[in-house]
């Protein structure tokens, strides 16, 4: 790596924070000069805007969630029990990312009456998201693990809107119950509604 | 209503979807000079700051929101069919809202990391609606309608939490099916897993 393409990571490494916290419109070039030690034109020397700083910002904070969702979850074979990783994962494993909470979220609500390029970049990271646990959903359909009839988008839409809306909970309240909660409850669906009754690895009640 | 009190709840009407669309953050006063029509003047006569303004804004789209989710709900006599009303009310009636989506949820995110001030009102509306489901499930416990054992904060937590991310997600992909699974799963939900057996008007499968 060149020491300019180094500093150039460096950047969107200390300024993800800032804009995952702030808001991505709120952040204000001072603030960057701030987390990153540098002059302005240290900044633009590297991003043409603050926007494009912003949308590589997201996507390095993004990134990071989505590796940390998945972490451990590809070698688990049984599909029932991958989702159920990766719900868990949702809830327990936050030390790591960027800090400010999901970039999704963040960006969904900042940005829904306003910034487009921002709110297409949430749009097609919540699609990815949402295509990686169908594909999972699907899988589990050809191996016979799923229930038959279950839609793949149903189940998709439920997981994430269910751990979105008890992470803003749980930041509101600084109390992680919502996220424990939505956490077991997912398990539980996932188990006892999903989950297919011949399966053998299903659960007890 | 005195021509100074008509004048002051009309800046608040005309303000709320400003500040609900735009963030109570990044609106500003040129914003509300355009919302209102008025000078900076004739707004800071009755306002100390924009953010005794933006306070008043958020009570009244809460208040409006809180409104419309509770409308024809009180008059259902079983516990668990008032849930399923409000919920539907959540998912349906959106038109008369203030627009900008659920300011709660707004406020969270945008306030997660800094206003003090709107995060505490955000967080002590989120309290009072969970309290509001609470007193209803407690209701349900004392007239049998509801299963044993069910505690009313994780009925609250998931009711809440399915909704505002089922909202953020069809907010982000402007489409509403998210929102109308995530009603499809509370209520049956709330029919399978929380309604008591002998409730008499439980629905079958």
């Amino acid at each position: 790596m060149s020491k300019g393409s180094e500093t150039r990571s460096e950047i969107i490494r200390r300024s993800a924070p800032i804009f995952n916290q702030k808001g991505y419109a709120a952040t204000a070039l001072s603030d960057l000069m701030e987390a990153t030690g540098l002059e302005k034109g240290g900044i633009y020397r590297h991003f043409s805007s603050k926007e494009q700083l912003a949308s590589e910002a997201f996507d390095f904070t993004w990134d990071l969630a989505v590796r940390t969702r998945l972490e451990g979850t590809e070698d688990i074979p049984n599909t029932i029990d991958r989702l159920k990783k990766m719900v868990r994962n949702f809830v327990e494993r936050r030390a790591g990312l960027v800090p400010g909470g999901c970039p999704i979220l963040n960006t969904a609500i900042e940005s829904d009456d306003g910034n487009r390029h921002l709110r297409e970049k949430a749009r097609k990271a919540l699609d990815a998201w949402a295509e990686r646990i169908e594909k999972i959903v699907e899988e589990g359909r050809k191996k016979r693990e799923v229930q038959r009839g279950i839609e793949p988008r149903r189940i998709s839409s439920l997981i994430i809107g269910t751990l979105e809306g008890a992470l803003m909970a749980s930041r509101l309240t600084q109390d992680n119950k919502h996220l424990t909660w939505a956490c077991n409850h997912l398990e539980s669906f996932l188990d006892e509604e999903i989950r297919a009754k011949s399966g053998g690895t299903r659960k007890s009640k």
